[in-house]
């Protein structure tokens, strides 16, 4: 039987605890190739280099892994690994293991899923894998035994064309993980709260802050599904239509 | 009557052409607040800036116009519009006119349609406005009166919860335009086509190219819409559940 091909992408870097956690995974299953950012990526979204050169690092090259770092973003690796440095598709694409939750709507700031969303757009399987813990401490070994249930699933089935999975782990033992259910994305947003200050200069400056808000209750969305102890998996797909909207839009007679 | 305040953005920069025209036209219906990126960042996506700190620089402040850029990429630009420089959310929000079409897939790497999926959930009625042409000395007088059109329209009827619009203009003049169609995001994407050279050390660095392949036929989409001189107005949504694929992936047991 030949092995699996599998690439391997996050958005905190190529050197994060996170990654390494699901390339110790992924070597269970295939060949493993791994190309990420060369520096933090948080919150790159689905940002592409359109207007500046990129570069390729090759860091380790053995017959079942290699591993590469580029100076671009979550997506620009992908683009790269498939197109320069993979020249095939590989049979699954798998992104993280983030440190932070990508749940609601933090999916679509996140460079982790941006590069899953990226892979489902070339027709590769794509699953993103985040632990709601930033700490780089972070105990990614329940995370494991989950990226260890899920790929051989997609490896073997696939996924629905135009479809990747955004696969959220709440901080925990696996033992106390009560299950994984599939979900659709919480309605919730960031309120943003600016820190401004001032630079030595006298000149302001600001930091993003804020907080996240859940506008949905009792229901069965990632946040809810988290909070309880279960694995959330959202399907997540790029078209952007909303279908449901057209008709009212039509009825504006633009 | 009070006056609509309008909020302005793009992804081309405050001093691209493309947001001149549109700025024009925004103050024929209220107040109008810029707030744009300092630098072209086509490409950014829904990127956010949080390892990094922001920077507000006014350029402009009149009574009915004030015009500010920002070191942050667009959707940085609507948050820092909202929370630090107007203290409230807008009536409207227009981004664009952008240098170049983001029909089809592009609405996902688009820094001007990202400042707008922002807008829209932020609740904020949004609305982005492209022209299909990427030249600096680009004509967008057809595009003006596009926006003239649909502001007064979206300023009356507002927007459906969590959607957006993605307008296309084609490149012609106003007269040739067939009309003005609501439609779904093309089934396209863009095969890259890297190009690769050696820096003068003889390192290898890549150029993203490629070229957009559109996947469907004869449909009522937006690539289509725009061959055949119309206006391509697609609703677009945040929610990136693939609620068809649910059924599926629980399927899967995962």
């Amino acid at each position: 039987m030949n092995k699996s091909l599998i690439l391997v992408c996050n958005d905190d870097g190529v050197f994060a605890p996170g990654i390494a956690a699901l390339i110790e995974v992924a070597q269970e299953f295939g060949k493993v190739v791994v190309v990420a950012p060369d520096k933090p990526q948080s919150g790159s979204g689905h940002g592409i280099t359109i207007s500046a050169t990129l570069r390729i690092n090759k860091i380790q090259e053995e017959e079942n892994i290699s591993i590469y770092s580029t100076t671009g973003t979550p997506v620009d690796c992908i683009k790269l690994a498939v197109n320069e440095i993979m020249h095939r598709k590989p049979d699954i694409l798998i992104s993280g293991i983030n440190h932070g939750s990508n749940a609601s709507i933090n999916v679509i700031y996140s460079g982790t899923m941006s590069a899953a969303i990226e892979g489902a757009m070339e027709g590769i399987p794509s699953v993103g894998f985040s632990l709601l813990d930033h700490s780089i401490d972070a105990d990614f070994s329940a995370s494991q035994e989950v990226a260890r249930r899920i790929i051989p699933k997609i490896l073997e089935k696939g996924l629905p064309k135009g479809v990747c999975l955004n696969v959220n782990i709440p901080k925990l033992q696996y033992e106390e993980i009560k299950g994984i259910r599939v979900c659709h994305q919480a309605n919730g947003n960031w309120v943003e709260e600016f820190d401004a200050r001032k630079d030595p200069s006298g000149h302001d400056y600001y930091w993003m802050t804020g907080r996240f808000v859940n506008f949905e209750e009792n229901s069965e969305n990632d946040i809810a599904l988290l909070e309880n102890s279960y694995v959330a998996v959202v399907p997540v797909q790029f078209d952007m239509t909303a279908y449901s909207a057209m008709e009212e839009i039509n009825s504006f007679d633009l």
